[in-house]
């Protein structure tokens, strides 16, 4: 058995063995496959595809490839919450706390921005001192005492993922569905869940804007994902516009802090609609609560009531943030330079278009486009009107968050005006529930 | 422009422009660009393919990379014919000095044995003191005293052919034709040659097996040699059966030596077949001949009368190869161990099986399973008696020269007696000629 044959066989459409699978992801992790066949074997699975069994297998592979971290537990299951990534997704931050305050460990490993959807850790980062790279000793201690922790990956942990995704990166063979499936599944298995729901999202702001994609993804997700032992159930949500009132990531930990505060009511209603379906789903896979119904009472319960707020709290005193800010976001990063836009005509607000809004904040500092770019916290933008709101021509729609003053003020309140959506509002934002 | 968006533009099938390609092949060949990239690169090509104009446009980019030779006069062109690889394959070293004793000046730089298929430089190497890696210089200056030059490529000629073979053969992406086109054709042109004659072999003992693939290979290189400014013009010849009457380096340099001392009336007929087909259209491609009957009658004249083994010899002497071998081949290396083979049963003998005689010359010790092999150039196999003739059961019908005694003489004779195929001779071993 060499790395050859094997890149032969996947070439030609064979399917591989389990001991084939496990030598090639083992042996790359461990830098004895030169990485010039480990792309050609990715190349090749990009073209030829992968069986859901071998996906599965891969994915073992690569979680065996590291150190995993031990269950949280085991009534109820440790569950997490994946999203493939939009603008304005804030949602982490408010089904986690929901979640963990509703009796059910939430052990959440996220990622970074790149491109034009935002990363959970840079949003957190706007949190003067929250570590976000903490020891899986002290990630673990974090899930056990608080019930949650939301933090970055260790080095440690699912190395193969590393090295595949950044060949993958580098040659341009991202967009193979069993291999986003076991990448995001390896890393997820290796947190020590026992649950997992997938917010797999469509839609001109979404990686996957086909809705057909979409699916496909998910029913990969969930299947692989029961392959390798976990409960797991995907959310199709619609990702045209930006998510909640506001994207950019002070302005979105602002949102988050002020809606766990506040309650599900005082949350814009687009955000809440999916952090309550998928906080449902988590709940429900975990065994926290019998059914979506029971669920949804307890999450409301615990949003009101201030136990995720204080779900939160003590996450970011765990992870060694500045409590004030949670107390008083006000105190978050803001920038003096902001620039309100205005609606160029009269009707009914359906939403600001995710894309445009998810490029211009890489552009202007908010984002990365390579992963060196250094973010600014502060920059980002904000709703001045609920969606379904009547506008009238002029109206402030919301306002721009900037680095520094802007050099051409009207040229670009035009440009976000430009992201203005007319319409009927939506009447759901999750299509579809796969599993 | 980058190598990223190059990638991906191939695997979704786009053609690639000029600049793209040019980018992407002298970046790669200046180690600017990472293995990894290059080999994805080169497996979305596997998949993809290459419109024709690309290939031949990346074969450019590739002599690009490197330095070339100086074309060796314009008339006749400097010619050179090309194997694919065969079995006891020793045309070069007749068909090389039979043309340049017709007057056109055949640059040929060549290869080595690897897998089961024989290489040139090798069985040079059987003649002591033969200097296989001569300077670009002295190969020239080779060519212009002495009319021909047989020797390997030096390191500065085409490096990115030596790049994306290395990649192409670790990574399993040797079986492209467009990328075996390419391989082949740079290092040809780069060698200043008009005109090139392609020896496409099909059949067991051959590279591909299949006719239809040999066809189609033979339609790529003479279309792509075209679009070079190579005057191009492939043979599709049989290699099912060893050619003429041995296979082993030393055994086909004595073969070779004895066919030009003695002529075309004591050559192997299959051998001398392929010869003077292959050397005909040398001939008239280089436009030192008006057709093939005029072709076929100035090579007879030269290999009767000695020149072109004159041509051999005078090569041998420049590349500081012991001329005693040449004039008297009983010099070459020969091994003391020898086993005879019979017919296991009577009838019309028709060859000996190619692809199992170079299997176990590759295993004895005359050829290479992998590059740092060391050659033992006195194994081989020779017949005792010639294709067509009608076998007693029990008769000798070959000799293989042994690298040390027979641990088992009757395992090794049962095993070559089976290698024996009985019927009806063929007919023609060129079976098409195209361009």
């Amino acid at each position: 058995m060499n790395a050859k044959e094997i890149i032969a066989k996947k070439r030609d459409g064979g399917e591989l063995s389990v001991d084939e699978i496990e030598f090639f992801v083992l042996e790359a992790a461990a830098g004895r496959i030169p990485d010039y066949q480990v792309s050609a074997w990715l190349m090749s699975i990009y073209f030829q595809g992968l069986s859901r069994e071998e996906a599965a297998c891969i994915t073992r592979a690569m979680i065996r490839s590291g150190d995993t971290l031990p269950r949280a537990g085991e009534h109820p299951l440790p569950v997490d919450k994946h999203s493939t990534g939009g603008v304005g997704d804030k949602v982490s931050f408010l089904v986690a706390p929901l979640v963990a305050a509703a009796g059910a460990p939430v052990p959440m490993i996220s990622g970074r921005s790149l491109g034009h959807t935002g990363g959970t850790l840079d949003k957190l980062e706007a949190i003067a001192g929250y570590e976000t790279a903490p020891s899986p000793d002290d990630f673990v201690r974090c899930v056990r005492e608080r019930g949650l922790c939301i933090a970055g990956q260790s080095d440690r942990l699912v190395p193969a993922d590393r090295l595949f995704y950044s060949l993958r990166d580098a040659a341009s063979i991202v967009e193979s569905i069993p291999l986003i499936t076991s990448s995001i599944l390896s890393k997820k298995v290796a947190e020590g869940i026992g649950a997992l729901v997938l917010d797999v999202k469509f839609g001109k702001g979404a990686f996957m804007s086909e809705k057909d994609r979409a699916r496909e993804l998910a029913g990969w997700l969930v299947d692989t994902g029961r392959r390798l032992g976990l409960k797991a159930r995907a959310y199709l949500t619609d990702m045209n516009y930006v998510l909640g009132r506001t994207a950019g990531n002070a302005l979105e930990i602002r949102e988050s802090i002020e809606s766990l505060r506040q309650g599900p009511d005082a949350t814009a209603a687009d955000l809440r609609e999916v952090t309550l379906a998928l906080g449902e789903g988590m709940l429900v896979l975990s065994g926290g609560a019998g059914d979506e119904a029971e669920a949804r009472g307890i999450l409301e319960a615990v949003w009101s009531d201030g136990r995720a707020w204080e779900s939160f709290r003590g996450m970011v005193e765990q992870q060694g943030g500045d409590l004030a800010m949670v107390d008083d976001p006000g105190l978050l990063p803001t920038s003096p330079y902001t620039v309100d836009f205005h609606a160029p005509r009269a009707g009914r607000f359906k939403g600001l278009h995710a894309r445009p809004v998810g490029d211009w904040l890489t552009r202007s500092g908010g984002g990365r486009l390579v992963q060196a770019d250094v973010i600014d916290h502060r920059v980002g933008v904000e709703l001045r009107v609920e969606l379904g709101t009547s506008l009238e021509a002029g109206e402030v729609v919301g306002r721009l968050h900037l680095r520094e003053p802007a050099e051409d003020e009207a040229e670009l309140q035009a440009s976000a005006a430009s992201w203005i959506e007319f319409g009927e509002p939506r009447d759901t934002l999750v299509h579809e529930v796969i599993g």
